[in-house]
């Protein structure tokens, strides 16, 4: 009898994103008609940018024609995809060579693979609150996790304070969900533990292109990075490629972990479990690093940037507690009065018929949190606002009658 | 210190087709200007069919549109393209819910993703000569492996014979690379060998659209493989897409093993570790399906299948014995004269500068063997073939003489 990967069984039934869209479709069938205001899903809600469209239109186009037809391309990238994100990070004043660039389908789709590098011994370091994922993926493995709290006291940025014995280290900034983003002076005390131990940062840089200050965008603006560290990105949510598919990866020459070397395994995982990443997605891609495309994807950014600030804006004139929003498409709020985040779910669907995400689908410590995403369309955004602002206000005067 | 996966220190250093481009690199440095004839590599010609074409092109444009954008699809498919699938099957009399049909990124992709369903102490059944990627992913998971030699004697399609300690059986039919294609009969071997020892068994159906004949498509046609099967399909050689991407992977409802549900195993796997395949390449792939789409795509196939006939009639005036060709897009031709393979690979370049792919890279039982490709131009697969019979022939008139 063959042997099933019991870890399967190990995994928790439900799914956060499961839970609120059976509460959602719930509520629904009770109140036909009404509308709901959704700052829950990380889904963006702009089309692509118009660079990105002709490059795609064009590449399908060129598909179906002798001349150009594209057949297998190499698997780690197409060259002219490689060398459009090193080029990228070049701008930024880090110097990549082509072949430390690795095209993927996505972020969640990498995060999932890449762990083939790793024997399951070796435990996951994941602070929560966290994303899912990086939950499941280790138990699927058979993976110890070791939990990292991040809360209010850190501005949930933690760093290494104790030495557990886990050496895949999963940071994750901008944060989902906390939407805090770690500065050179935190990330590097990661990068020389990291070092110091031997362990491997998997650095989850999906939403880096919300960043517009002097904050870090990769961790390869920290030295000692190219020696400890894989970064992970996504054209999801920097250029709304969330059903288009499209990411990278950047694992440096230097890194090497028991006398291996982590970008040669790369190589070779690639070449033996995949023919490449479509050249059409990387042909639409590439248009997201010229000057046009990027000028395009940050009129998209500044739409949902604006929605982040009116959210803020409304929490902070409700006098509710927040973090995030500023450098990132996530707010984290605290739930009002002591509220517990699925009651805070269930009550402001009922009541104002606003949609977020409960804090405690991101990890126990995420109780009593909640998250707003400000991937929504501005018009649903705003007033989704006007009403969080009104009713907060409303549960505070409650209190206050109460006393 | 985190430990990799040492596993990756024990692939061999080189690979088939790597040592292949090398060879044939060294011979154009030391030719320059002189025309080689590719009967090598096993990606297609032909550009895509217009139906695709069109659709790929039209989901590109919608990706720009407000009102058709689509965002985060369902991650084990869209619901359009799991029918079309699913349909598809229908009309070969397949009965197969939607939910049993799993998009993916193409069959490389899923055979090295789906392993993860399986424990690594279940040894891998793998029949040489085998894909070379069936091994490495095998090794990658410090799976253990039994092999089943293929030979003339059973028609290069073996069936199981002795009780090997092995559950996870590779079946590849039409087979690459000996074009050989599996009977009813010989398939219901397996299935009822796989469900008596409680084996799975992964179907690799990717050259399945070059059958015309009785012989099955699906291993789904045998009765017994919904509880032992799993089907891995890819659009690569049916419609063009080795550049462009996409396959699907058939799971039954019914697959059960150790009182786990595969299927929903693999949603599990697929909604944890991915967030979908590309909108726009399902587009494309559901077009392929439409009656028009199937028209279109047949008449790449009866190119192909015309430059294989052109082959194995070269071969067979040549006096040189071959199997496969018929139903499938390879010809797989003893060396003449008892040469080894890779002797066969240099002297045929030298000579008439055809290129070809040496057995011996499939498995060791592949040596003294050669693998011709049908997927070049109808023109230089012409002139190879022409150039190949009368070599052949040459080179049985030389040992007439040496006698």
């Amino acid at each position: 009898m063959i042997q099933v990967n019991r870890n399967y069984g190990k995994l928790k039934e439900s799914y956060l994103f499961y839970n609120i869209s059976r509460k959602v479709k719930a509520y629904q069938a009770e109140h036909p008609g009404v509308k709901l205001y959704r700052l829950g899903i990380g889904d963006v809600s702009l089309p692509l940018c118009e660079a990105a469209v002709a490059a795609l239109r064009q590449a399908a186009e060129d598909q179906g024609n002798p001349e150009r037809f594209q057949g297998y391309t190499p698997e780690c990238g197409l060259p002219f995809f490689r060398e459009a994100v090193s080029a990228h990070y070049a701008g930024r004043g880090i110097a990549l060579e082509p072949e430390e660039v690795f095209v993927s389908s996505g972020a969640s789709d990498e995060l999932g693979d890449i762990l083939d590098l790793f024997e399951a011994s070796s435990a996951a370091y994941i602070m929560e609150p966290a994303y899912p994922a990086y939950i499941d993926a280790s138990i699927m493995a058979g993976r110890r996790i070791v939990r990292l709290a991040a809360g209010p006291e850190n501005g949930f940025l933690p760093t290494p304070e104790r030495e557990p014995d886990a050496d895949l280290i999963y940071l994750c900034s901008p944060n989902n969900p906390t939407g805090a983003v770690y500065s050179r002076e935190k990330l590097k005390q990661w990068v020389d533990y990291a070092n110091a131990r031997g362990a491997v940062i998997l650095f989850d840089a999906a939403y880096e292109a919300f960043i517009e200050s002097d904050l870090p965008h990769s961790i390869f603006e920290i030295e000692g990075a190219r020696t400890c560290a894989i970064e992970i990105c996504s054209l999801s949510k920097t250029a709304g490629f969330t059903g288009t598919r499209l990411g990278y990866t950047v694992i440096p020459k230097e890194l090497e972990r028991g006398g291996m070397n982590l970008n040669a395994m790369w190589v070779r995982n690639r070449t033996t479990k995949t023919n490449g990443v479509s050249c059409i997605l990387q042909r639409g891609g590439a248009a997201v690093f010229t000057p046009e495309g990027q000028r395009q994807v940050m009129e998209n950014i500044h739409y949902y940037k604006r929605n982040a600030r009116i959210m803020t804006e409304a929490l902070a004139e409700a006098g509710t507690e927040y973090w995030g929003g500023e450098n990132a498409p996530y707010v984290w709020m605290r739930c009002p009065e002591g509220m517990k985040s699925w009651d805070f779910f269930d009550r402001m669907v009922r009541e104002i018929q606003v949609i977020g995400t409960p804090g405690e689908g991101f990890g126990s410590c995420g109780e009593g949190y909640f998250r707003l995403s400000a991937f929504g369309r501005a018009e649903e955004t705003a007033e989704a606002a006007r009403r969080m602002k009104e009713w907060l206000k409303g549960l505070r005067g409650q209190r206050g009658e109460g006393k």
